[in-house]
């Protein structure tokens, strides 16, 4: 394998998690220790901030702040939803890419995402070669969905999932205080999979948790939900549901997305999520006091409750992508594998093809969701709770989070 | 002042907090050490534990159980939300309140709560010395909202003020992630009174915070609103805003419960509250992408987050309220005085009349709102900072909280 000299660039994609900027920060300090990149570049907003020649030079910051990222939640280099073309049907981007790569001198390109950085990531790399122009890409895997294919987890999903499962637990303790009744209806992300929907039944081992939890996988009944619900509220006078929000009817469409409902029967979409629209289908059935709650933005920007298992694992992703890049590799993804050494939990790490990971999405197993659709099983329980091992020590000052603030300073080429 | 020899007993009312349970714990534990004091009850939701004779006998229980309360959401005991009749018009409970103290010989009693519960703190005190049974009855303050008159603050409120400011830092990243622009509402409790929301621009200390705030001590003035909101976002390009749910229209009509928005014209009720309806106004106006967040029930029940301060000072009041009572006070609250030592704030602890206490509410000063309505000033920086100070050190297990697991052996007279 040749030594190949010349600048690297880090461009973060898609949904911030609560440690996407651990993994950058460990792309950034192995990169400025590595002897054969030369400069050390964060593009502003993911690949954009290539296209648009704003890199900001990660050399000229102080180095205490760049580790302040291993708490600081967001993408601190800020994010981008941008689509690229197949550069087969269209190079224009491309072109521009490589451009900017030789005004830079860039050699190395690290971009942490999901499955559409993974493409991004894919699609660069194949060009790149087709043209002749040496550079290593790597990718560097976030997402808090955990629905990244051949790997055994993805770094962001262990935070929000300890996010998720500590919120669920102090709110079950909360929803049962009265002894008039109630039912709470929480609201998880998760599109297309359930995994974090299902970190809420984590909360279970502390001996709370949710009484009924429906992901994606199942087709939902409106039916047998509120059968469901009846039956948990007549027995405890209480009922927490832990919800995803893409579940969806048996004709595929959104739960969420519902027209009508009991209150309005002009078919106005409703305001608020699917939360409302399922406390509303109980309210109706039940005439008790339902509330909806919504994680929202909390659940995936919820640093101050990161795990350090996941903070250490997202570290080490972006750092193994450098040292294997600097080390000859190119086109991969770093992936984790599990391993149990004495029975303990221990993450490896390895290397998985860009192209495999960018166009599969990894679900909940069917054999992990109970029988009756509304809970998962002691599988998941054992898959996830590792995951969300390890109180982080983040840095305060007069009781609140310390974040990283970047200079960035825009490079020079 | 004569020594009393008798039960205690202690009850929980109102909303709980995330250090409710730590005034429980300061009550319980110096209750048990007390040479006066016979037997420490608990009663199963509040006042109506000692109605339905429903007590739990806290000597049957694990002292380390009992310390577990200091990490605790929500009310152990349970909580309730019965409104007492006066004793001079409808003297039915009383009766059946002084028949449950004779037969267990309860000579002390201690109620955790807000208005409500010091209203009928005031009223049981007052009955009992009419009947001529001797009886001391304290009350323990609590309260998210901030709003119980004479005393500097109140435990409850520092935490949920900190879990809020934490969070309103965090999304504060995330709302600026994109280069496409986003709003973002966050939705707060506090229904008269505006120290919860207000509690957000501590996030300005770690240079983060909302752009706008919006209290219940002022008017809501929609155009204002959206003109406020705009300027910021063409500014920024984003725009967070934290707001009271408590917030109302110049007629007194609460801005959460108006019937009429913009995409709906038939005047029927959203769902999803104020978060969604601000929300809609914003996206009507401004066209861009915007998120509404409610805090709802996690910010009254996020003890991972909560203040050392809060949790000690909540203790204490526990403790001071059962150490004057044996001391012979009766019919007080415990609150709370600001000193300053050196510079540095400490809680000193003073004895309130309960129906002083009961009758008002205290709401944000008019000065420490800014002119233009949308923003605190300084002072109320300085005032709400020191309550948010000091990280717990709240056991954990597996990565999730351990909380308080009471037996609740029912007691004997």
């Amino acid at each position: 394998m040749s030594q190949l000299i010349g600048a690297c660039v880090i461009a973060q994609s898609g949904g911030p998690t609560a440690v996407i900027n651990a993994s950058a920060c460990g792309v950034i300090e192995t990169a400025l220790k590595e002897a054969s990149i030369t400069a050390v570049y964060g593009a502003d907003h993911g690949i954009t901030g290539i296209l648009n020649d704003l890199l900001y030079d990660m050399g000229k910051e102080d180095p205490a702040e760049i580790h302040l990222l291993m708490n600081t939640p967001s993408s601190e280099l800020g994010s981008c939803r941008y689509k690229m073309a197949d550069p087969e049907k269209d190079d224009r981007d491309y072109k521009r890419i490589l451009e900017i790569f030789k005004k830079y001198n860039i050699r190395y390109f690290f971009y942490n995402g999901g499955n559409d950085s993974m493409d991004t990531c894919s699609k660069v790399s194949r060009y790149m070669e087709s043209v002749g122009y040496e550079c290593r890409v790597m990718g560097v895997p976030k997402t808090i969905d955990n629905d990244l294919f051949g790997t055994d987890h993805c770094p962001g999903y262990g935070s929000a999932a300890k996010y998720i499962a500590t919120s669920v637990a102090e709110v079950s303790r909360d929803n049962r205080v009265y002894p008039t009744g109630s039912v709470c209806v929480m609201e998880i992300m998760g599109r297309h999979a359930g995994w974090l929907a299902a970190s809420a039944a984590l909360a279970s081992v502390c001996g709370e948790g949710p009484d009924l939890l429906y992901l994606p996988e199942r087709v939902f009944d409106k039916e047998q939900f509120l059968k469901d619900v009846k039956a948990v509220y007549e027995k405890k006078n209480s009922c927490l549901i832990a919800v995803s929000e893409g579940i969806q009817y048996a004709d595929g469409s959104f739960v969420s997305e519902a027209k009508t409902s009991a209150t309005d029967g002009f078919g106005h979409a409703q305001l608020g999520g699917l939360a409302a629209i399922l406390s509303e289908m109980v309210k109706q059935e039940l005439g008790c006091k339902v509330r909806g709650i919504e994680l929202s933005l909390l659940q995936r920007a919820g640093a101050h409750l990161a795990s350090q298992t996941d903070i250490d694992e997202a570290y080490q992703a972006g750092s193994e992508a450098v040292r294997h890049a600097c080390a000859g590799i190119t086109g991969k993804m770093v992936g984790f594998e599990r391993e149990y050494i004495d029975g303990k939990y221990s993450c490896k790490y390895v290397l998985l093809p860009l192209d495999i990971v960018a166009n599969t999405e990894k679900k909940v197993p069917a054999e992990w969701i109970t029988e009756a659709g509304n809970g998962v099983t002691k599988e998941f329980i054992d898959y996830a709770l590792p995951l969300i091992a390890g109180e982080n020590s983040r840095p305060v000052e007069n009781g609140l989070p310390r974040f990283a603030n970047l200079k960035k300073v825009k490079a020079e080429a």
